[in-house]
C-alpha cells in the first residue's frame, strides 16, 4: 500500500472532465436538510458551477409530502439492476417506479450518458458528523472528499465505504458515473436544524469549488484516506417472539467511530441488564439509527482501511 | 405571594389520600419512552407500590404500531369536554373515540370516579431536559414535583404551567383528579434512548417513592417551585404561499429556557439572514419540536412564577 501511495503521488493521472453535477435530497422524505437544500438551490437557479452544469432533484416527493421515510418501500434500495429492470406492474410498489424514473432521468446507471457525479443528501439520528458514502474507490471521489475534509472543520468528516458490486449497489448515487452520499448527523427525522443545515451547505459549496478548480485545469496532489469499510450489521437482542429486548447502552450511544473493544457494553435490557461485546475490535456506525428499527440493525460495524489516489489533473478533449 | 408561603409552610394542610395512579406511554405513538416503560411495568407485573395501586395503559396502540403521533387526530388534544362529550359517528376520527374510551376507562374526567393521579409519559425533540406539565396548581403535583427535583441529578429539571381551564384542558392527564405529564428530551421521534429511559424510570420510581410515603402518613413540608407559565406560540417566518422561510437560528436551538431578549437572534432564512427577537423577555421552549411544524409552532414563551404549596399530610378517613 505504501509503495502504491508514494507512487501513485508522483504520478500524475488525466482524468475525464466532470460536465455536470446532480445533487439530490427527499430520497428519504423525512431527512429534510436535502429537500431545504435543493428548493434553496432551485429558488436561487443555481444552474452553474464556472464551467461545470449544477442539477438539482427532489427525488421522492410523495414522501417527502406524507412525511416519511418512504411511502410504499425504501426508495433507497431500489437501484439494484435487478430493480431497475424489473417489469412494472399495478402492485409494483411507488418507490420502485419512481427509482426507474430517476435512472431514465440520471442514467441510465453504467451507461455513458449517466450524470458524471450524482451527490444524494441524507440525514441520520446518529451522531455520525459529516459522513461520504460510496462503493467504488474513485479518484474523483476521494479527491471531492479530501478537500472537504480539508476545509470543513465544524464537525467531523469521514468516510464509508460499501465493498458492493455496481450491479448489486442499492443506492441512487449508484446511478452517476461517479457519486457518493452526505450523510449528517445527529438530526431526528421530520426536524430541520440550522447547524446541519449549514454544515452540509458549506461541504456542497466546498464540492462545488472543487469541481470548478479541476474543470479550470487545476491539478490536485495524491494522497490517502481513511475510510471505514463495512463488515457486518449487528441486531437487537430479541425475545422468542421477535421483539426487542434491549436498547443501546448509553457508553455506546452517540459513540460511532469509537474503536469497540470486547468487553464493551453495547445494550441495556429493559430490565436493567448490561451485555456486552464480544468479538473483533471494530467501528461502530449508524448506531442507533431510527429508520433501522424495522431492519432489525442495531448498529453496523466496520474496518478502518487506508486508501491512497494519484495526484489528477483533468484530461482536455 | 410570600406571606402566603410562610403561612402555608407553618400550617399543615390535610388533603385526601391517593388510592391509585395510572401511568400512560404511547399517547403519541413515535414518543417511545413511555410505549417501553409501560410495556416493561406490564411484563413485570407492577400493581402495588405500598398501598397504592398502580395500573398501567398504552394510549394509543393504532399510532405506536404505525410508529406515528396519531393515526388521524392528535390524541393530546382530546380530551376537552367538547370533544369528550361529542357524538361518534362513522366520520369521528380514531383518537377522538379512543379519547372518549380512555374518558370512560380512567375518568370520567371532573367525577369521583376518576383515578386519583395520572401520570402521562411524553418525549420532544426539544432539548427541554425533564419537565412536568401541568394545568392547576395542585399541591399533589407541586409536591412530587418538588421531591423529584430534589432528588433527581442527572438532567436539569423544569415545571410548565398551562392555564388553561379545566373543560378546555386538552390533554389526558386532565382526565385524572389529579394529574401531569411527564415530557423528556432531546430524544428523535421514532428512537429509544437508554438516557431518556432511565431518567423516566428513576422518575416514576421517585413518584411512587413519594406515593408510598405519603400514603403511609409522612407529612411534606411547604415550599415553592419555579414554574414556566405559557405566554404565547410563535410560528415561522412564511412566504406568501404560506411557506416556512426559515429555521431556527443555531444560537436559538438547544437553548430551551435560556431567557430571550429582544435582539436576540431566533431565525435563519434558508437563504442565510438572521431574524432577531423583538419583544419581552421570556423564556423559549418546546424550541424546534418535531410535530410543532404542522401546528405552525416554531417555539413556545413562558414567563417564569413561583407558586408556593403548603405543609402537607394525608387526610385519614
Amino acid at each position: 500500500m505504501v509503495d502504491r501511495a508514494e507512487n501513485s503521488q508522483m504520478q500524475r493521472t488525466f482524468v475525464p472532465p466532470i460536465y455536470n453535477v446532480t445533487i439530490c435530497g427527499g430520497t428519504h422524505g423525512n431527512e429534510l436538510t436535502g429537500v431545504y437544500i435543493v428548493r434553496e438551490m432551485q429558488k436561487q437557479k443555481m444552474e452553474k458551477a464556472g464551467s461545470v452544469s449544477v442539477t438539482t432533484v427532489e427525488t421522492n416527493p410523495r414522501a417527502v409530502a406524507a412525511g416519511r421515510r418512504y411511502t410504499e418501500m425504501d426508495l433507497n434500495r431500489c437501484f439494484t439492476d435487478v430493480l431497475l429492470s424489473s417489469p412494472i406492474t399495478e402492485s409494483t410498489p411507488y418507490e420502485v417506479k419512481r427509482a426507474q424514473e430517476l435512472n431514465a432521468q440520471l442514467g441510465p446507471k453504467g451507461s455513458a450518458k449517466a450524470v458524471d457525479l450524482l451527490i444524494d443528501l441524507h440525514n441520520t439520528t446518529s451522531n455520525m458528523g459529516l459522513c461520504f458514502i460510496f462503493y467504488s474507490i474513485d479518484w474523483i471521489t476521494l479527491h471531492i472528499y479530501k478537500y472537504i475534509e480539508n476545509n470543513l472543520n465544524s464537525v467531523p468528516v469521514r468516510a464509508i465505504q460499501l465493498d458492493i458490486p455496481s450491479s448489486e449497489a442499492y443506492s441512487l448515487e449508484s446511478v452517476g458515473k461517479h457519486g457518493f452520499a452526505i450523510e449528517v448527523g445527529p438530526q431526528p427525522s421530520g426536524v430541520l436544524r440550522a447547524d446541519i443545515f449549514n454544515v452540509v451547505k458549506e461541504a456542497l459549496d466546498l464540492t462545488l469549488q472543487w469541481l470548478q478548480k479541476f474543470s479550470s485545469g487545476h491539478s490536485f496532489e495524491g494522497g490517502t484516506v481513511d475510510a471505514y469499510t463495512f463488515v457486518k450489521s449487528v441486531d437487537y437482542p430479541r425475545d422468542s417472539a421477535g421483539k426487542a429486548t434491549a436498547i443501546i447502552h448509553q457508553d455506546l450511544q452517540d459513540n460511532d467511530f469509537k474503536l469497540l473493544r470486547s468487553g464493551d457494553p453495547i445494550f441495556q435490557t429493559f430490565s436493567g441488564d448490561i451485555l456486552k461485546y464480544e468479538g473483533e475490535d471494530l467501528y461502530p456506525f449508524f448506531v442507533n439509527e431510527c429508520a433501522y428499527y424495522e431492519k432489525k440493525i442495531a448498529f453496523h460495524l466496520a474496518q478502518k482501511k487506508t486508501y491512497s489516489f494519484p495526484h489528477i489533473s483533468v484530461k482536455n478533449d
